[in-house]
């Protein structure tokens, strides 16, 4: 039997595979050249997305030929991947789920307390050399909600919890200590931070609009580090700017890089960082060692973690 | 008997006292007029030292005359009081012990992960609208040292254990979940984050000097929201400037405000805050209500809480 291909569409810097050695035959691609890619997909046994800033996988998978049997890709997302045809497949999807939960949490956990002590004006002032005392909000008896309950969701929501913020969690459908969708207009209603952690599907798509913006307390404050489509970004440009809500920080946008002549940038009240909350020192290398750990599952025969439910667009938790 | 008098060395705005109406005579002291407050201080029953900013009482109370038998500051420190002579005389000293612990816990938090997670640089970042993905820190997993065991201590190594990371708190004595005095060089030697909480006395002045600075790791990062006087703020600057550690956070100063060309203010990788740590929206009228509930106390001959250790300068707790 001839080792199986291993096609990589790849980043820099690419993924440490070394241990794979004489096990598989990598084959490397690239976004810039889609053409390639899709006659190197025919041939393929396993896709790894690594570069999962690219949509490539999408619209190259619609086409002639043999498919990979199973797609991995480095991203908690997998909305860049998922079209019809590969939903329909009996190919195998699989996310990163675990290796960004607790960095992100992390991270929104730090957004919220910058916004509660105002930090950022905090540092302003310091470059102007400009002694001025505020007063600023405590966080302990606040109130969150998480919108999301995948690891992702659940890390935030249990980080908030261990600052003293009373977090609700809204997921799709209701269970044991998650709240269902149709609760989410009530809990925006009463929280002070709505944080956005849900997958991007046709069911979230733009969820976050200038109604639910107008639900929300003129002190609240919205965190989105998922997808920034799941914002409708002029509606929440325009909650902030009319003091509808008191601020946001946004980690990912409709469209990355963000322009430099987005609004967004300038927004008194709008916090923007570029799409890294999950992204400590050494995380490429546990991307790279959780797939390695895959495939050779994969390899033995074995069933797969991670399995995206494609036509729901996520891992399914508990 | 007549209405015991309760003189307020005063500030903007001044302490609610309403509920004390009828029962105390108040008069009001001013910072700005040390020689009236010296003969106010001769004929009142208990003193306020709601301008905690002033150490007015540690320059007036040497002097002929009587003194109040109570003084009560509404802060957490009292070295802006102590001096030999209320040190030795039969004066009650309290504190604000308790209003600030949860405040100044989540602040420490906010500072800790907007260092590990650079959060400044991406602000500097967006002002100039410029998309530049970093890796940063995870802060879970790592070591961290608050020194000083009052409830502020404890509320910071609580909050900052509740983010995962593993934290030793330094007392003047070893006793159970506290290290000693001597461990203090080894603790530094092993941590990611430094945390100063301790009192300012004798013992305490400069105790972060060029020397502890040295101890530290090159990724270590040093907070101080207690006192300014704790920190040799020269040598502060020198390692960091020289990357001796990789960053600092300072709430207090040697000299407050700040002045505006104190080299404090551009050191890269030094964030600077207008002492503002603890002060909550709400803080004031926090600091008066428990006034009040004390001064409760005092008139029904009950026992004090927050009864300061007038030798060692601080209320001595478990």
């Amino acid at each position: 039997m001839s080792e199986p291909t291993l096609l990589v569409l790849d980043a820099e810097p690419p993924p440490r595979l070394g241990q794979l050695t004489g096990r598989v035959r990598v084959e490397h691609a690239s976004a810039a050249e889609p053409d390639v890619f899709a006659d190197q997909l025919t041939a393929a046994d396993v896709l790894l997305v690594w570069d999962f800033s690219s949509d490539l996988v999408r619209r190259a998978w619609p086409g002639p030929g043999s498919r990979p049997r199973w797609v991995h890709t480095a991203s908690a997302g997998v909305d860049h991947l998922l079209c019809p045809e590969l939903v329909h497949s009996e190919t195998v999807v699989t996310n990163a789920r675990g290796i960004f939960d607790q960095p992100i949490a992390e991270y929104v956990a730090g957004l919220v307390i910058a916004m509660a002590k105002n930090l950022p004006e905090t540092w302003d002032l310091q470059r102007r050399h400009e002694w001025r005392h505020r007063e600023t909000q405590r966080i302990a008896g606040g109130r969150g909600c998480v919108v999301g309950t995948g690891p992702i969701g659940r890390a935030i929501a249990d980080t908030l919890s261990a600052l003293g913020i009373e977090t609700a969690l809204v997921g799709r459908t209701a269970r044991e200590g998650v709240h269902g969708q149709d609760e989410l207009d009530g809990l925006l209603a009463g929280a002070d931070w709505v944080v956005c952690a849900a997958p991007l599907t046709d069911a979230t798509r733009g969820m976050f609009d200038a109604r639910r913006f107008g639900l929300m307390r003129p002190s609240a404050r919205f965190v989105n580090i998922a997808r920034g489509p799941l914002v409708v970004e002029d509606d929440l440009v325009a909650a902030v700017r009319g003091r509808e809500i008191a601020g946001a920080a946004l980690d990912v946008f409709q469209h990355e890089p963000l322009p430099a002549d987005s609004p967004l940038w300038d927004t008194p009240g709008l916090l923007v960082s570029p799409h890294m909350s999950g992204d400590i020192h050494g995380w490429r290398d546990d991307l790279g060692r959780q797939f390695v750990q895959m495939y050779e599952l994969w390899e033995a025969g074995k069933p797969l973690p991670n399995v995206v439910d494609k036509e729901r667009g996520y891992v399914p938790g508990h």
